[in-house]
């Protein structure tokens, strides 16, 4: 498949006009080809228009036909594994072993919520029977169940080209639910995005749904992606990237003459806080987790620990002086982009000025074309508790040492902080026994607690949770990881007194699909007895 | 217990300062005592602190303490029936039998939600076990469960002294999820108001819970709403009542450096669509249930029929000089404030501009303070078409009747419409089979249909979807009445790598509340196997 740089409105490419833009190697700083289309604002209403009318369509669609449309493009995916990862390659200089797995974990992906929909019992299916001697009033039939909201558009960000892009996690879910998906491509990886998007939109059509059911648009700017947030046809927006650019999302979705819900997983600092058993267990193995974990992904994970709380026992000076070796002595990292880079270089110049540098990776005549020299910063517990933008996210190979004089500290830091993904705590089990404070308070301020371990990696699983307050997440009440990410875009729909033959196969009396209900605020799979 | 006219802040009342508002016998016009005394920003901020000072302890009390609470107090409003029905009486102008019902609907949803978090699965508990030896990266443990969101600023309607109001469905389901409450009263019911919050602080010290657990502000202007809103401490907004109203509240939310959600139920003017059987089976009784229905409660009702598409056949003329006589005939309603009845008259005024008015009761000497005179409208299908203003929500006893030429122009009326709590198809069996396009417009623009009843009377019920896309809500993925309810609340929560003691009893292996939970994506009630 020759790339082209044309969008998909639909089955049909976009025309070759308007402003263009390339993808850049961030290694070797060259352009690379072809040059993409920034869409037009009719390109936008177009995709929005062909999503809305295929929105009955794909809403009218079983589990079971949705789930082969979601396994085709797995497998299709499965079959570009390695051209995939090579173009994702050139555009983020992501090691090839995490594209290759990011693929993996993209039709992962797809195959989860595959399995998730063809079980059906996803959609909270509830049946209150009928009570026509109940008095003063009869009670009539109620069945309700979650239905698609229509078309979603989603954002992916830089940091993963394949598992929260064209494909990833937020349009697998979306297709899950039974919602139309307009993707917005980021621009630092165009090509990978139409090597995705033109798989999706064969499996589309092999499928023999409407060809608005996918559309992927490319754009260098805003415009695109504000036209589309503001597209009336638009239902539902999912973004992973900047709190700057998905605040401006947020405001938008909530201007419009109709408000839209606006899905958006921004800024995550990721606390970690450091008790006393953690440390006396290992500190030198402590700190290669520590840098193991603020290092991946040459610290642009949503998930990276930038906050590090240490007590002040014998044993930190140790754990410090590792963490240091280890920093002082790392080979530069390659950002996803030049525009990544010169933030981050900006910021912990910045980030210097209000806190002292413990070690810092020397810049070599091997530098990349989009470089990062991994660092390590301390203060104290008191200049951390004055100056809030210490506890903000830098993106990038860096963390900062918060020294405490005793974790009973810890409960003023927690309360501090903003929301967050994650907070972790460290430590052994008696350490956390006497923490119940801190684990309430943390609750308040993240979705997921971890204990002893660090928070980088996040499972695609039923339980799991990747979402938090704000301003990690726009709105803490949904996860976009995992198969609860579907419940973002449905919303529950009754049908009072409607015969069987009038309703979804979900609620009929037979329960034909088999799915778990509540009967009367009872949970079976049995069929309503008449 | 006599009035004062102070607020609860937590358990204490309100200074006498400041200025005052009175309530105003709608049948009378006259002002009812005592003086209710607006309150302060400190007063605001003061029921906000000790709201997030109390939200830990109720986050971390039980499903069968909370319940306690809720029990509790619907026992104590039990006991005040009649005392409280008289003053609503009073306040209101809604009859004896209504309000005392409306006593029995309120402790019914408070026991309704008891028994949802004494069974305790609402929490929706997800357990993946470990899989330690899983390649290339072992799996870890996680465990999740919906948590309380904190401190709900709950604002209650005019239309519902009681149900919706300061014990309300609003405040049942957020102390139910574990949320401490500050209600904001309607200042058309401030002394219903009052004693109902007296009995909910006798509860709750009765609990032994903190204080800030539920406050109860007054204020007749929107310093004190806007002021809860804007309140860092504040997590969540209840809200029902007008569009105006509500959509400013979900601006002001959106707005905050950091957003919370707004759950705002607002303008629904649940459209009613007529297919022939319904017509040929009894035109005259047809039209006696929509009179029943659009006249209920003097029309102030969220789920009020205030369009109605008829089509044009033989029986048409018969159902609609039937309601035309129906509302010729009617005497006088009584509407809930002096400012309802003003904006309904000048309401109905500047709908008479752009419809025909077909009949409309006659003014009489023994009018009441804040009158109504029941109305009946009507349109053709390309004038309702061309006017958005006439699908716009007027509150009180009228409708719209639209001529169109055949059920077949029904779905560009579907097309057209703005989100509605419910849409509403009365018709036979065929007429619905023959009309599935219909539906899954309305499916779309409705949180529920409903066939062969008028849309008046919410169910509390666990299938029940009180809820619908904007405009009729702020939130279509959530309902307002029935258990679904508590979802407003809550947000999930994951313990990755937790040791049972340090998680909630939801989430421990032996599953000691014995509640379903999902373990690797099935659901049981079984402890984990180890």
């Amino acid at each position: 498949m020759p790339l082209t740089g044309q969008a998909f409105i639909g089955a049909q490419r976009a025309a070759h006009a308007g402003s263009t833009f390339q993808a850049l190697n961030p290694s070797t700083g060259q352009s690379l080809d072809p040059p993409y289309f920034s869409a037009s604002t009719a390109d936008v209403d177009k995709a929005a228009r062909l999503a809305g009318e295929a929105a009955p369509t794909l809403a009218a669609a079983s589990g079971i036909s949705k789930a082969a449309l979601l396994r085709d493009i797995a497998a299709r995916l499965d079959a570009l594994q390695q051209p995939l990862a090579e173009r994702a390659h050139l555009e983020t200089a992501l090691p090839m072993p995490r594209l290759l797995g990011e693929v993996t974990r993209t039709t992962g992906q797809l195959r989860t919520f595959a399995s998730l929909i063809e079980e059906g019992s996803w959609v909270d299916a509830r049946i209150d029977t009928p009570l026509p001697e109940r008095k003063p009033l009869p009670r009539p039939s109620l069945r309700s169940m979650l239905r698609p909201l229509g078309p979603v558009a989603v954002f992916g960000p830089s940091n993963f080209p394949l598992a929260f892009s064209v494909a990833g996690g937020d349009t697998a879910s979306a297709l899950a639910a039974g919602c139309p998906v307009i993707v917005k491509a980021h621009a630092a990886h165009p090509g990978t995005s139409e090597l995705v998007g033109e798989v999706v939109q064969q499996a589309v059509a092999a499928a023999g749904l409407p060809e608005g059911v996918f559309s992927l648009l490319f754009d260098s700017g805003i415009e695109v992606g504000a036209a589309l947030v503001r597209h009336p046809l638009v239902e539902a927006v999912a973004f992973t990237g900047s709190l700057g650019a998905g605040r401006a999302l947020m405001d938008m979705a909530a201007a419009r003459p109709r408000p839209i819900p606006c899905f958006a997983e921004m800024a995550s600092t990721n606390p970690v806080f450091i008790l006393p058993g953690a440390l006396r267990s290992g500190p030198e193995s402590l700190a290669q987790g520590l840098f193991n974990s603020f290092t991946l992904g040459a610290g642009q994970m949503c998930t990276k620990p930038g906050i590090v709380l240490v007590p002040d026992q014998p044993e930190a000076p140790a754990f410090q002086s590792k963490l240091a070796d280890l920093v002082n002595q790392s080979a530069p990292f390659t950002l996803l982009t030049a525009g990544i880079a010169h933030a981050y270089a900006r910021a912990t110049t910045h980030r210097a000025s209000q806190a002292a540098t413990v070690a810092q990776a020397p810049a070599s005549a091997a530098d990349p074309a989009c470089p990062a020299h991994a660092q390590l910063f301390e203060t104290s517990l008191e200049a951390f508790l004055r100056e809030p933008a210490l506890s903000e996210e830098l993106f990038g190979p860096d963390t900062l040492l918060v020294h405490c004089p005793s974790p009973a500290d810890y409960l003023r830091v927690a309360q501090s902080l903003d929301g967050h993904l994650t907070a972790s705590i460290l430590g052994s089990e008696d350490d956390l026994a006497a923490h119940r404070d801190l684990i309430a308070i943390l609750e308040q301020k993240a979705g997921r607690l971890i204990f002893n371990a660090f928070p980088t990696g996040v499972e695609v699983a039923p339980a799991m949770v990747h979402g938090g307050p704000y301003p990690s997440t726009s709105n803490s009440q949904y996860t976009s990881v995992g198969t609860g990410a579907i419940h973002r875009f449905a919303r529950p729909v009754c049908f009072q007194n409607f015969p069987d033959a009038a309703v979804p196969q979900e609620l009929q009396s037979t329960n034909p699909l088999g799915i778990l209900r509540q009967v009367d605020g009872i949970p079976t799979r049995d069929p309503l007895t008449s």
